[in-house]
């Protein structure tokens, strides 16, 4: 920290834990403020990070540790990617020098690095059935401790949070819940509780705190809607700055708001009100993504929610520009879409990450964002098929595991043409166990009639997204990883639909290399050869269901190896296995894959190589497996069928 | 049906297309709406069935299919189950002799029965994201068609229905959302939401309607309520008895309720003005479950839901009671709750039928009921173990699937003890592919650190549970199948953590079989050894991760056999096989399970042996790879481990 000349090293050295927070006075709190952005903006600038999100809480994080006593009181952030204040302001500020990196500060809650933090998931929508729980505990145990959750506007769009407040209201407990709105979840908020949150923060009841707003965010966030709202909320006519709002009053919940969330003052009066309560209460804090640094202020296209390491001064990112994955995903889908009208986009609030923008920019009213929905956007997207279009969903693999349900039962079930495009699968890095994609192959290839395709590199990923788009009676997952596009890896020939990418005169070895995991298995097979081993090395292709000619092309060799960006149980290689046994074969078979757990953070190549997921210790175990064979004498004729 | 004197044959059997409907005078419909009670009530004494939900959507049905065009507009079904009725007015009467029964007609909408019928899957809370897709598609496609989604209050608790209430107000498409109220999902509906509604339903502003609800009702939905909700809802002095609704409103949602959803006229009035709206609008239902069937509109206790073969006199249940699986997991965790004062219940919305009712009488403040609403259940479970309880889920196996998220990252990842007690587990019967349980073994056997228990009779099940509640450093699962529990088996011995069921002197194969498959196993096992293999059975009783024992237990047999009642991709036989790939073990080994696809209803039995899960059916194909096996030299040695 003291190394870098923009941070004023007063203040915020000084706030090693949150008690610290309560003796300071309310100028000294506006400057800490100020130092705890120039913190931000300095360390972000060289780790990368959630910069926008973070700047937008800093007040709001000050006033919870004010207000509340943590650990004793519970502090939930919700897609705990908005907890960087919160980690500065409880003894972690040393910690950011690393952030991200392997080893160093996580980009979320994490319970290893200390008391304050609880939930380390970092998928958006959970945190108030969390609360809920701790809430109904703390109750029954009689302990008299309150809960506080904050969760963004954009994350209210998802379910979860619908069934927590239900419950919420109905249980009564004592739960502080903030709303931090910025009108943003990546992308800005859509669905009509956005409008109706903007409706909210256009109340003229609420002249004086609106005013506070105004004048804190330099600009209204009224811009642009339409003078009906505004006669229609004038027409509400709530008239009190603390007073019960109708929607949440409907579900019995008790209102505060809106509050100016950069206003330091009006954030703890707001909040302390609420503590008083006993009973669940809404605190709706306004606040601006960005909020205090320009470039990320003025960000439309949401490149500031997490940049890579950028200079602070300009904001230009520093990292050099190379071709992604999502880049070829989101050019071929829209050229496709401009030869099939049927095809249409959804995105769950990620448009710009997950390369759906192009398509949105083009057909606009061919591209849905459903908000942070996954469930929706699966069976919204089978209703789009029954009504006769082929919806393209794009998402982070992860966080299609919220809606499994649906892609079984509402897209499979009924043999609806959807194609799921998982971006991020695989390990991905810095963002750590609930970003990795390591679960899709395995979970969803337990779906009937779901067909997965796992694209080598560029060239691939625009063949199969055809191929996938071409597919009229099931669904289909196109699933590539992070980051730069691997290297063209051409075929030396397709058998059937497998494409053999390395063939030796000797057949000892056929490795089964999964997507991007070609290079690896070609380096691997490289390795093997030059101790002797004939080496053939296929790429599926597909994955799901197991291709026909790896059946025989392994009764060719002694021993099947596969290797998969998945985690193991369930995966590609137990899925050959099973085709093997049931294609009567006693070829054995060796699988390399994601062992099971919940890995730590850190770069893609460090964690594959933590993993065991390198050239080098994908050869030596195959090694030993085949010198051990050798010395059974029962398997002189491995390619054996009965 | 004419076989039964308690029809009238005459306005029903003329009834054989929605088309007719439109030709009925209100007293014919009147006179059918009866016609359509006793029609129910006579076939589902019978087969049983859903009868109660049925009962209430008589005149809604009427309703729907004379106001709208179906099958050129779309009519859909929300949990299904609310279908005869549709299913009657549409062609299907003759097929109520078979209903729930192999080959006959399926309990849910079916798109083999009908081009009137398109959603199968019977899942709560997904008809309005379906019905949002199909309304966009009509949108894009300039298609002239209406949309109609048909949801419970139940089903409003389930998040999906936010997520899709969100983007139906955002799209401002033509579709008509008819709440069916009737103040239950299974159980009466919880939360925050019920509670709205029930003050919509109390709102004097709509004497009228409420009036015309009272009369049809015979008794006000409002006894219990206190009274200041009553007079809360004069305050907000809505005068009108169509009139936007706060709540949706809100929402950008047009409202048009109460209505009195027994009154056939008031509600085709209804949807009428609904479908001249060129906007979502919901219509507010007022209805009661079982209508015009004394002892069903009675049922406290939610007999009526779905009840077996009764005799519609009388209402007394024909089939004869058992013992059930739900009710000695009921009984054992009361006993446990008595010990334990941390072990808790949480339930989404099926008191009565998971068991979770026994505890909730006994220790209502640690009971909770958290609507259909399987994610929150997870989460907020996740939340209550971090306070310090242990968590009991109660939940039919079908319905996690809904949670798979929420259990990696929110409960596993966090290593929190929870319990999850997973009943119709595996091939339950007449309600169709959406509610076989036979995804949890695979899906959540890919969840790090989640141990899974399969009991395999009424011991066991006392056994594991309490094993399972006892972890308190991981979620555990304990399933079980539908219906009578299987006879207590006996083990010889135990070998570690595995149950040694059969042993002979010879030791050929080593059957592995899972949970209630136990006794098919020894079945399977007895045919063998009559054709002198020398067979071991074996239950490991936990599944996952698979015990350590099954290894070394391989080691001195020839083959490996298991057995389970869930998938086979992904399930405990690709577990078991990796476990010995991993012990370095070349015994071969043969997995039986449910084959992937979406099976068709029928009897468990029927089920079962469709699928080739027979003893008779194992047997033979055991003997077969044996046979094959003895011919193959290069296994002279198959215990051989590398």
């Amino acid at each position: 920290m003291s190394d870098s000349p923009s941070i004023p090293a007063g203040l915020l050295a000084s706030v090693t834990d949150p008690a610290a927070l309560k003796r300071l006075s309310a100028e000294q709190l506006t400057l800490l403020a100020a130092e705890v952005r120039d913190f931000l903006v300095a360390k972000v600038s060289r780790t990368g990070g959630h910069l926008g999100p973070n700047l937008g809480v800093v007040e709001t994080t000050l006033a919870l540790h004010r207000v509340f006593d943590s650990p004793r009181d519970k502090i939930l952030f919700d897609t705990g990617h908005q907890a960087y204040v919160h980690k500065i302001l409880t003894g972690r500020q040393e910690g950011f020098d690393l952030l991200r990196q392997r080893g160093g500060l996580t980009g979320y809650p994490s319970r290893a690095e200390s008391e304050h933090d609880l939930v380390e998931n970092s998928h958006a929508s959970t945190a108030l059935s969390y609360a809920d729980g701790l809430a109904k505990a703390f109750a029954l145990r009689g302990e008299d401790r309150h809960v506080v959750a904050v969760v963004g506007d954009g994350a209210l769009t998802g379910g979860m949070c619908w069934e927590a407040l239900n419950n919420i209201a109905a249980t009564k407990n004592r739960l502080v819940i903030v709303v931090n709105d910025n009108g943003r979840s990546y992308a800005p908020t859509i669905g009509g509780l956005a409008d109706h949150l903007s409706t909210l923060r256009l109340n003229p009841g609420y002249e004086k705190v609106l005013d506070l707003v105004k004048d804190a965010l330099g600009s209204t966030p009224v811009v642009g809607k339409p003078v009906f709202e505004v006669l229609h909320a004038v027409k509400r006519g709530i008239k009190d700055a603390v007073s019960p709002q109708p929607m949440f009053e409907d579900l019995g919940l008790k209102y505060i708001g809106p509050v100016d969330g950069h206003d330091q003052q009006a954030m703890e009066s707001a909040l302390r009100r609420a503590k008083g309560f006993n009973a669940p209460v809404i605190v709706h804090a306004v606040t601006r993504k960005g909020y205090g640094y320009r470039p990320a202020e003025q960000d439309e296209a949401d490149c500031w929610h997490s940049p890579g390491a950028f200079d602070p001064q300009t904001g230009a990112l520093t990292a050099k520009q190379s071709l992604k994955w999502t880049k070829v995903f989101s050019e071929e889908l829209v050229r496709i879409a401009d030869e099939r009208p049927d095809v249409v986009g959804i995105t769950a609030a990620m448009a710009e990450p997950t390369g759906i923008a192009e398509l949105a920019k083009k057909y606009p009213e061919r591209t849905y964002d459903v908000g942070i929905a996954e469930q929706h956007a699966a069976t919204s997207a089978a209703g789009l098929a029954m009504g006769g279009l082929h919806p393209v969903v794009a998402v982070y693999a992860t966080f299609l595991n919220r809606a499994f349900d649906q892609v079984l039962l509402d897209v499979a079930m009924h043999g609806l043409p959807v194609t799921f495009v998982l971006d991020r699968a695989g390990i991905t890095g810095p963002d750590g166990p609930s970003h990795y994609g390591i679960w899709d192959m395995s979970v969803f290839g337990a779906v009937p009639g779901l067909r997965i395709a796992a694209p080598r590199d560029a060239a691939t990923l625009r063949e199969e997204l055809r191929e996938a788009v071409a597919v009229s009676d099931g669904p289909t997952i196109v699933r590539f990883p992070t980051g730069t596009v691997a290297p063209e890896t051409p075929a030396l020939r397709r058998a059937g639909q497998v494409d053999v990418l390395r063939e030796d005169e000797r057949k000892d070895i056929l490795l089964v290399a999964v997507g991007s995991f070609a290079g690896l298995g070609l380096d691997a097979a490289e390795r093997l050869a030059e101790q002797g081993y004939g080496v053939t090395v296929v790429d599926p292709r597909w994955v799901r269901p197991v291709p026909i000619e790896l059946t025989g092309l392994a009764a060719q060799h002694r021993l099947v190896v596969t290797i998969e960006d998945g985690i193991r149980a369930g995966g590609v290689g137990d899925a050959v296995a099973a085709a093997l046994r049931d294609a009567g074969s006693l070829v054995p078979l060796r699988d390399f894959g994601v062992p099971a757990g919940f890995h730590p953070h850190g770069t893609r190549a460090e964690i594959l190589a933590s993993l065991g997921l390198t050239a080098q210790d994908i050869a030596r175990d195959v090694t030993e497996w085949v010198s051990r064979l050798d010395a059974v004498d029962t398997v002189e004729e491995p390619q054996a069928t009965i």
